[in-house]
Parts: C-alpha cells; structure tokens; sequence
C-alpha cells in the first residue's frame, strides 16, 4: 500500500492548479476566490484540490485568468502554505482580511474593468461547488460593498465542476489503484461468506481488512462496505443485519467504496450461493444479471464528451424497464474522484433533487461510476457498479467488468 | 483508551436534543431546520450533535419548539437515521424534498402565525453555526416561494451555540479524559525531548503515540502538536523543524490537543533545559511565565455567566503588556468541545475578523481555554493554555495548572 507520506507535499495540487487559468477563461470571470474560515473540520468541498493543508482562521485564496495565484491566511496558518510552493504571493494577517483582499482585487482586475465577474463557491445544483456557506457569502458581500467590485459575485460551479472533473494522469493512476484494492477485499469477503456468515461478520471481515491496509471509506464509513444477502435484506444505505445470514439459493451483494492516496473506488459484485448439486444459478438470476449488464452496456454505448448525462441514464432506464423491472430509484452514475460522489455532470434522469447536473455535457476526462440493480425474486439483489473514463471519443473501463454470475 | 463502540448509538445526540427546546423558544423561532447534502467530507459541524451518522443526500432535520423532531431523508439514509431512535418521524424521498419539507412545515408551524420564524444555520460571526451553504441557502428560499413561509428565514446562530456551548455532564467527562491523555503525552515528550531532539523528532514521537492509542487531532494534524524549541523557532501553526534542536538554556514548548470520544482538549505547556550548573531558571523567564499565569489569573477572576468575553480578554490583556510584554495577537480563550475552536462566544478583542463572538454574554456550562505566551529573550516562547468550566458563579478548572517552569 503506497502511504501519502511518499507524496511531495502540493504536487497533485500543482497538478490542478496549473489546469485552472484555462477554466477562469473559459467561464469568463477575471477572478476566483475561495473563502473559508477554520477548516479542520471538514471545509470547502475545493480546498483538498488546492491546497495540501488546513486552515486555522478565514482564508482567501486568490486565482487569476492569468494564472497568479495569491493567498491571504492567517499569521500562523502563513507558513504551512509557504512550505507548499505553489503560491505567488502569500499576504498574512491579524485582524482582518477586508482590506487585503481589496487591495489584492484592485491589483487583479484593472480599473476599466466596468462590470467585473468574481467566482465564488455556490451553486444550488452541485455541493462539491457549494464550499461556501451563507454566512461567508454575506461577509464577502459585506467586504465589496462600496467599491466598484459590490454586486460582482458570481457562481463558480463550472470552474469547479470542470476542475474536479477533468481528471490528471496521477488522478486516474491513483484511483486504478484503489480499484485493485477493491478487488482484492470482494475476492477475500466472498471466500469468507461460506457457508454462511451473516451480513454484519461480512461487512466487520472488510472493514479490518480495510483498516489493516490503511484504506479510506469512499463514504460514511457506517454504510461501507453495504452487505445485502439474498431476499429480505434491506437495500441501500441500511446497516447489515447480524441474523440475516447467507444460504444456498441467495446471491450476496457488495458495494465497496475505498480511497487510497486521496482516491475512491465505488464498485458493485455479486455472488450466487448454490443448492447442494446446482451447478449454475437459476434463470431468474442469469435474467438479472443480464438486464443490468445490458443497462450498462446501452448507456457506455451512448458515453462521450458532449452527451448530456440524462441521455445516458435514459439509454439504460429504458433498457432495464424494457426487460419488465422497474426503474431503479437513482442515477446510473455518478462521476468519482476525491470520493464516490465527485459532483458535477451526472448521469442521472431530471429530477429535482439533481439539479441541472444531468442537462451539463460530458466532457473528456471525467471518471463515472455505471450501476444499477434488479431483484430475482426468491434469491436477491443483483446489483452491479463499474467504473469508467471518458475518452477523446467514448470510454474506456477502469475496472474489469463482471460478466457472469461469481459462484459460491 | 475508551473507543466510541462501547457507547450506544445516538445517546449523546439523545442528550443534546434533549436540550433544544428551551433553546428554541428562548431565541423565539417556530421551527430549527437544518438542509444539508452530501456530509461525507464534513458537512454542517452542528450535524454530530444531531445524528450520529452520514448521509449520502439532502437531508432536512427539523425541530420544533414542542421538542417534536423530524427528518426528511432519502430512501437509502433513512434506515439509519432509524437505528438512532431518536426521530419522531422519519420521512423518506426519492425525487424531491420539497413536498415533505412543505407538509412538514405546515403540521409544525399553525396556520394563524402569520410571520414565521425559521432558523437556519447561517452566521456572519461563528463558523460553527454556519454550516448551511450559499446554494442550499437558495435552494430552500426557492422551496418557500409562494407559501406561507417565504421570507422566514433566520440565522439560527443564537440556538446552535447556545446547544454547542453548554455541555453535558457526558462532554464535559469526555474532555477530563482527554486531558489525561494530554497531560501523559506531555510526560512523555518532555522526557523523549532531552538531551538535544529536534522539533520534528519531538513531533513524531508525539503523533506516534497519539496514532497507538487511537486518539484523533484537536486540529489540523500537521500542526498538532506545535513544537517550539528556543528562540528561532516559528511560533504559531509552523511545521516543526528538523535542524533546530534543544539546547541548554532554552525553552521546550508544546501545544497540543487531542480527541477522545469525539471530544477535545487543548493545551500548552512549557519547560526549561538548566545550563550545567544551573539549578533553577533564569530571571527572564520566571518573570515570562509569571506574567502569563498573571494573565491567565486576571482573565479567569473575570469570567463568569453574564460576562462578555471581550471585558475577560482585555484583563488579561491589559496585565500581560502592564508587565511590559506585547499584546498576543489572538484571543484569550476560545471555546473547546467537539473540535479545538468550538465557535459561539469567544474570549477575545473586539477585532474585525471575530464578527459579534466577542461581546455574547458567557454562559454557565461552557469551557473555554485561557491562553496566551511571551518571549523570553534568547530562550524562547513561554506559553501556557488551560481549559476552563464556566460555573454558576465563576470558573473550575479543569486542567491541572502549571504553576511553576519545569526543568530538563
């Protein structure tokens, strides 16, 4: 297990960095600001993409079209961002950060500049993009009020959004590594679950293993791994029964998410416990697993850059329906990176709680999980969950596809 | 070390709601509502105090002024928000949380109330109460168009850090552990610092011990502890160095904090190297660490229920720079629970950037930390921070003071 220590202090995020002066360019704002207060315990959804640290007091981070990055932190919370490196100008303060701040805009965005766009982190679509929290939103306000930047906040939801999507070569490399972790705990929970351990041994057996190994929960650690054996489990987020326990006839289903150096995994497998002298699973189950792998299919089939997400879902929406299950009760996928739920584009039907992320384009770069599950009926859930990148021109998978029902 | 299994689901939350309604008719709101997504990567810092789990989408929690309480969930959180038993109803959704939250509202708040009052958690001055973000801000506004409650909105400031401040008989045992483990560590260094260990060795050998017994971070893990050894030493959140090593003649100091059971301490404490031959320190620094417990002294002689924080600080202010030192450039004391800064009213100056925390009246069953430090010339910073207990009529300590310069 490779350990974060290994890693030079902000080189991922100068990775990162380097990508955002074409992202102000594109969104056309002469100015993004992150503006957060004490940060230890959680912070702005952003802040892990430019900075390698945590901040004690309110923190500005400055970032230009033209690529100048300025950060006006605290005393003490100053050197932690000097030993970094990868910011131009580092201005420290005591009592207020009002007047550096304008001061840092003023040098920014030249005087001509009649109706100035500063970037913020809000939007009611995307939380990844929404770090900035209303009380912090109306200090800002409070700060330009009177100058000629007041009434210029702006949302910076596509910056960030293009920011966290587009993922870096060492992006990508990491989260193939947590994908093999992934990997190698389903391969030891399925030899583990025979005869017939319970759900809550299964899901205790990986999170030791999980924790031996020093890997993150892509999620709230509670829900992961998620552990449904056969018909009367409790599908989603629910906690893993210690008398449900696994017997012949029923599938075991797992949903894993793991982070390593940063990164998350977010998979689904499923297994089928056989009856004494079975030696395939019942139609029913072959059915499911090939409606689910054909959802699958018919939304990879439509990935690309420039599809708009909910075109993608409907792809797959419509192929499960049309195998006479019902439609799954979510998204067929989300993009992953920093955790399972990356924010952002998603390939998700246009309901209100998603916001316009299922209507934002695809676009070159950006990792998506591909789920969905269906019943059989009498044996349980068969759920499945990939992972892919999009390409120049359509995807290419970062996990390796289960085709075929796993037999215990 | 007592690790959080042992403790029953949800019983500390049970302890903290219970103490909301008081709390909302005293700041005289019809409804407490706290909207957050995604809360993996930290969400609102109000949440550990309601839920003792994660969600994976919007989730609306509401309390009303009868104490009932309610939660609006998505299908997959629902079932455990259930095994906390704490929630009157539990309402789950999958497109939309906009018709739960509005039914929810009208059974909460009778019709004949005609202007509403809904806190929600936005704060301008405490970080800790304003975990609602900008866009979800917007996103409930757009919720309440059209209906009886648009407009309703209030910062629900007042009622988050009262709940966050008074501490339980439970919190308040939590911290006493915690500084136990503090004072041990400190033993433990100061015995591991001499003859002559570098700040980055004193700081390993710290976290090492803390990662044995399983003991989380007050704050920022790369600057906890905070070692400073002799006079070139960067004070503040600085990285530890590896070249400045101790030497006879100068002053160890370490700040440090740690959680236990989800609860915080935080420290300072300070010792001296004797040169060969010396038996006790030298003037300048019995006179540094006199003036610092004078401070200390003067501070907590003030601090009582009903008080404003800025009147404690400025005691202790106004003692240290009668002495002849300069004015530390923070607050005296800020509160400590859950994290190192626990928000809400503060013990400090009346400056910009601490918004309205200074001058909230103190209130019977807070802790606060007092702390502040000097230099001693040419043998470094002298700084101690205790942890204190508002009572009915003063202040206990809680930490076991340093009275006196220990020697190495």
């Amino acid at each position: 297990v490779i350990t974060e220590e290994e890693v030079p202090l902000g080189s991922l995020q100068r990775e990162k960095l380097n990508q955002a002066p074409a992202l102000l360019a594109q969104a056309g704002v002469d100015a993004w600001i992150t503006f957060d207060s004490e940060t230890a315990e959680g912070g702005d959804p952003v802040l892990p993409l430019l900075v390698d640290c945590a901040f004690t007091w309110q923190t500005v981070l400055l970032i230009a079209p033209s690529g100048r990055r300025l950060a006006i932190a605290g005393r003490y919370d100053a050197p932690l961002l000097e030993a970094e490196g990868n910011w131009d100008e580092i201005v420290p303060y005591d009592q207020s950060l009002r007047e550096p701040l304008l001061q840092a805009l003023e040098r920014t965005i030249p005087p001509e500049k009649t109706s100035p766009r500063i970037a913020v982190n809000f939007s009611t679509s995307d939380d990844k993009s929404d770090g900035l929290s209303h009380g912090s939103y109306l200090l800002l306000e409070q700060y330009l009020q009177g100058t000629r930047f007041a009434g210029s906040l702006v949302s910076a939801e596509e910056i960030i959004g293009n920011l966290r999507s587009r993922k870096t070569p060492d992006e990508v490399a990491r989260m193939r590594a947590a994908i093999a972790q992934t990997d190698r705990l389903f391969a030891e929970a399925a030899a583990f679950a025979v005869p017939d351990r319970s759900e809550a041994e299964i899901y205790r057996f990986v999170q030791e293993r999980m924790d031996e190994r020093r890997l993150g929960y892509s999620w709230d650690r509670r829900g992961d791994p998620i552990v449904n054996l056969g018909p009367e489990s409790v599908i989603g987020h629910g906690l893993p029964s210690p008398t449900i326990r696994l017997r012949p006839g029923w599938i075991l289903h797992l949903d894993l998410g793991v982070i390593l150096d940063g990164y998350s995994s977010d998979m689904q497998r499923c297994w089928y416990r056989r009856r004494p002298a079975e030696t395939a699973p019942p139609p029913e189950v072959l059915r499911g697993l090939q409606a689910v792998n054909g959802a699958i299919d018919a939304g990879a089939r439509l990935l690309r850059p420039g599809i708009e997400g909910w075109q993608v879902d409907a792809a797959a929406r419509a192929f499960v329906v049309a195998q006479g299950y019902p439609e799954y009760q979510h998204a067929l996928g989300h993009q992953i990176g920093r955790l399972a739920h990356d924010g952002g584009a998603l390939l998700g039907p246009r309901w209100e709680r998603y916001g316009r992320t299922p209507t934002r384009p695809v676009q070159e770069g950006q990792v998506f999980t591909l789920e969905l599950g269906v019943m059989a009926e009498g044996c349980g859930f068969i759920g499945i969950e990939e992972m892919v990148r999009v390409t120049r021109s359509g995807c290419e998978w970062l996990t390796e596809r289960q085709r075929e029902m796993w037999l215990l």
